[in-house]
């Protein structure tokens, strides 16, 4: 069986990967617009132990769709999975256009491809909590969109075609919602990895609207498996939630944790600045829809999560302190 | 003052170039990806008779959005009226990507640019019912978004922008959603000018899923006194619905209508085929809020809009029946 991932680097997309490679004996095929990362640099250990399973594709969606669409018109992938999206929040209000392009015109692209094919079993589209704006214990809800920033309004135009096309033609789709999702390897921008950079750089973490908004943090791992399982025992059509046991943690606390890991004190470390533009309040899902239809519930707790990102980014100081810590806008 | 009106070609933005002409005093600019029609053939009369007042820019909302906004930053609009959209249903299941790319895309990149404007007192986005999915008195409601087509999927994409844009910057849009539009000088593959020339050419018209849609039909000039009312006393970030006095009417019964006033038999004229791909019951609009705010309500009843069309296509028969009957896909 073969299986195809769009935007295989991403963090989420690339520990897919590792994901799939250990937990089956799939074909896996990758698709991203930046070269794959030199083999020493591969964060996961699947892929590097099991070679020959994993297909790279450079190809960008928003330029080469007929050239990815021949790939899998060749390999017929029975799932594939789209990670691919211009992601990040703050920068998605200078350059609205951008985000739209991708995240709506690229991803409405494969979907319609995809749809007038035969061979798929399920299209994974990764939504965002985002779309619903400020939420708490939302529920799946495929009708309500109040996104409070271009990229969740963008994410949401793709839903709304993902939805319509399920609705109409039975287009097999199958829509992901997670709350925050981190872990060792993300982008080193996140607020996690930032805080533990930062404090290894006696350098001090702004905190937008003194970190009081609140969020829910969910391991990789957890997102990894929660992903195979609606895609594997989900209803065509359907929309999950994915979150932690609990409510939400604002940045503060969160950041607090991380401060109180590392031995040092909060107040020494952290520095109040404004608000960002159009910030939630909250990101809270209701996820019981996939406890009840999947079997899923969240495994790695958020403390034992931050320790290993701190012991990732302490044994990987060497690289990681002379890469930029910051988000860059690609075209 | 100035106003400016996005698509001033569209059936319904040139209806408004003449409302605004008779109306008021202001100067009009008018936008359009293509040429304006030759003086002989423009519809409306108060174009011809006010001349001097109208400035028309052969400009593409698609490719040419910085030599829009070089025009619009030196004539400072107070309000920018927005009609530009792909606007075929059926059509738009063939072409998504076009769709999402004009009325997503296009629409995103002039509200984000006048976003960062201050000349701006409103923007209206023309907006349609159809971003509900089928709906029976709907009222209004910016968080719900069901559509059934990439049409209505591409259309809910810019409101979504429009919306956040206006709660998180305060942008001061204004979205009309309005039932069916329909009046002297529509495009002719609409059902009702549709139903009258195949009646002149005795050809059978063919009514989707039988006729049994129900829509709900308003004139084009209660339509545009509708967005005047909505732009000038509209609150800021306002969302307008517009629909005729009553419930809907179903296709079958308006083509009934059409064929009984051309004193011809409906059951003769017509035959049924399969229905249309994504095709909701009924659109049906609550607009008790316009009337409460705005102190609109419709004016012209279908008997007498019907009666109007017919003229418009019997005294035009010249030109009518040298044109297409039929839509085209323009690049």
């Amino acid at each position: 069986m073969t299986i195809a991932i769009i935007a295989s680097n991403s963090f989420s997309g690339s520990a897919l990967v590792d994901y799939l490679l250990s937990k089956t004996d799939d074909k896996i095929l990758g698709f991203n617009r930046s070269p794959e990362y030199p083999a020493v640099m591969l964060p996961y250990l699947h892929r590097r132990e099991r070679p020959g399973r994993f297909s790279f594709y450079h190809l960008d969606l928003n330029t080469k769709l007929p050239e990815i669409m021949e790939v899998l018109d060749r390999e017929k992938p029975r799932y594939v999975i789209n990670f691919a999206a211009q992601g990040e929040v703050a920068q998605s209000w200078n350059y609205p256009v951008k985000w739209f392009q991708t995240n709506a015109v690229g991803v409405v692209g494969i979907m319609d491809a995809l749809s007038r094919r035969d061979y798929l079993e399920r299209f994974v589209q990764i939504s965002t909590p985002e779309v619903y704006g400020s939420c708490n214990h939302q529920k799946e809800d495929p009708t309500l969109f109040n996104p409070s920033s271009p990229y969740a309004a963008s994410k949401g135009s793709a839903d709304l075609f993902c939805t319509c096309l399920h609705k109409v033609k039975q287009f097999p789709s199958i829509t992901i919602r997670s709350t925050n999702v981190y872990g060792a390897h993300q982008q080193l921008y996140r607020i996690i990895p930032r805080t533990v950079i930062y404090r290894k750089l006696e350098k001090i973490i702004e905190l937008h609207g003194g970190g009081q908004a609140v969020k829910s943090y969910l391991h990789i791992r957890d997102v990894c498996h929660g992903i195979y399982l609606a895609m594997t025992k989900g209803i065509a059509g359907g929309l999950y939630h994915f979150g932690p046991e609990g409510g939400g943690i604002s940045i503060r606390n969160l950041v607090g944790l991380v401060c109180s890991a590392l031995g040092q004190s909060f107040d020494s470390a952290t520095r109040s600045i404004g608000e960002r533009t159009g910030q939630d309040q909250a990101y809270i899902l209701d996820w019981t829809k996939a406890k009840r239809e999947l079997g899923w519930s969240p495994t790695v707790s958020l403390k034992e999560g931050i320790g290993e990102m701190i012991s990732w980014i302490h044994e990987g100081w060497g690289d990681i302190s002379k890469l930029p810590h910051d988000y860059i806008v690609r075209d």
